[in-house]
């Protein structure tokens, strides 16, 4: 009997990783708050209204251009927090090493950890370390958690999006996927592309003190990139999202190691980069405070949001830079895997 | 060049795991909740007052008597909250998997955190998880992170014991360790002998119910076991622990697997037990509780807290069963790796 097993693409982030969560996980942790599927859970405690969020960092390799898996984990773990409108309070890290790891690299990631933590002004408040054996682990995988407070009047979700809204872009999509990918394939790619990792707090803060009215979610779009998000919008609000691919900003250098390598910048990881969906009313001031913002200089709107055909699901259209339309699906079949 | 690197002594949780987070981490994360090396942390967050934890578990193997690595982090992670007398009020959950891993085994670990946190009566409310290609990591690693509400007036640490108080244990000890390690080794024990992972914020609840005051401590002997919890504690409050090697609740099936393995149950890890340091006035009321709970029904007192000896530094000291004296240090170059 050929027995199922668990495949690289069930950590992609797209379709196969949504499976397996929604096959196996859910039924078994039945629990409304985790079928919501956004970056952190929003739960009660007490008085308090919090956002709490968890991933795991297992990139390869775990130093390249613009970062480092530390790096990459203090701002993961913000971002998914200021996607739900929180105000970040404190993170975890709980780190499993290989046996053998030097210490030099180690001291090296911890300064990066340190780095992002105190840049971010979000201290690091908990942790663990585990060791396995040599080649039980590769090298290092880091996984942090984070708490934030939300706003008692602030309603965010991937299911709010409604016909006549706009979809808003924070800035260059792909930097973060086509940098890894390139550094694995040994492709020599132009110095100014790097990683995007960077905290996004402060641009959504900014952005809710602007706009208190009229945003409907922040999105980040890590693994399975754009596509993969707006996807998972469109299908959750019941709309059809239509996007401009002449507006996507894509960096030339980006575009063209995309080509080389065979990716699509719209599946790509991004990791300081948010997708909001909002009012058109608010679309304009969204776009001026965006960018004024370090993390957002490059932001645009790319698409809107209309009614779904009768008997359509959720769905994602682009109008082609050549003219046309195509459907653009999440991320399926195409494994890209430890991106992040 | 011999670069210091990583060894499996560094994840044992004994005095090599001290010295890495001491050396590397808190430095560059320069912060004085993380230095407080407790089960949690306790943080402010708006008007709440919040514990929260992390443990990444790597146990091999990952299903064993008693229990699997599901069950263990999900206890693990409500335990931690416990320790600081926080009610647990989420989790979270974030798998790293092998390539290859079975699909079949994967529901077989679900099923149990699902149990577990059903059972516990404590949602897992968000969560991740990556796929590394086979042969970079080994089947299934899992790290949880929880949040709990602690009563504002609540005060406990481990450096709060005072001479006169008394140290309790809730029961049995090194049945995790020891049962993990004969699993490992091939051992045939005794089918009473299985792990003891249990969730003890009941417990801890009914125990701050019935003594609202007069608790300095919980800790729950984990990695490096009693006599590494013991000695941290001597250390922080600056006293003399004497323990009463009789008064130690060991199973006879757990001190003969340790005679046949080489293991010394006080190091062993415990996974459903707490170490508590009260007043002494409080002794019989905690005992008395905590032996009509079912996780606490084998507790004892087994020892108590004196001054330290003039130029001294924080010890534990334990009378033998053969009328001597021995003095416990924390777990020191002898890795028990993986073994939660």
């Amino acid at each position: 009997m050929n027995e199922k097993r668990v495949l690289l693409d069930h950590g992609s982030g797209g379709v196969a990783s949504r499976d397996l969560i929604e096959n196996i996980f859910l039924p078994r942790l039945n629990n409304p708050i985790l079928a919501q599927f956004e970056d952190s859970a929003i739960i009660q405690a007490g008085s308090a209204r919090l956002a709490f969020t968890t991933d795991s960092y297992v990139v390869d390799p775990i130093f390249f251009p613009g970062g480092d898996i530390g790096k990459l984990a203090v701002h993961g773990t913000i971002n998914d927090l200021a996607m739900q409108g929180a105000s970040p309070v404190g993170l975890s890290l709980s780190i499993i090493l290989e046996e053998g790891f030097t210490l030099a690299d180690l001291e090296r990631v911890a300064d990066s950890i340190g780095i992002a933590s105190q840049d971010s002004g979000i201290p690091v408040v908990t942790g663990d370390t585990k060791v396995v054996p040599r080649g039980k682990a590769d090298k290092i995988f880091i996984t942090t958690s984070g708490i934030g407070i939300v706003p008692d009047s602030l309603s965010l979700g991937s299911g709010h999006a409604k016909p006549g809204d706009v979809v808003l872009v924070s800035g260059y999509m792909g930097d973060h996927g086509v940098t890894i990918m390139a550094a694995r394939s040994g492709l020599a790619i132009k110095s100014s592309i790097q990683s995007d990792s960077a905290p996004l707090h402060r641009l959504v803060a900014a952005l809710l003190e602007q706009v208190p009215d009229g945003i409907r979610c922040f999105r980040d779009p890590t693994r399975g990139g754009v596509a993969t998000v707006l996807s998972e919008i469109a299908e959750k609000s019941h709309v059809q999202i239509e996007i401009n691919e002449e507006k996507i900003p894509v960096r030339p250098g980006v575009d063209t190691a995309c080509e080389m390598l065979g990716l699509d910048p719209l599946y790509l990881a991004n990791e300081g980069k948010c997708i909001i969906i909002a009012d058109q009313k608010v679309a304009g001031t969204l776009l001026s405070t965006m960018r004024q913002h370090p993390e957002g200089q490059s932001g645009e709107i790319i698409g809107s949001v209309i009614s779904l055909p009768p008997g359509r699901n959720g769905r994602v259209v682009m109008k082609t830079a050549v003219g046309g339309t195509r459907i653009i699906g999440p991320l399926s079949g195409e494994p890209l895997p430890r991106i992040c």
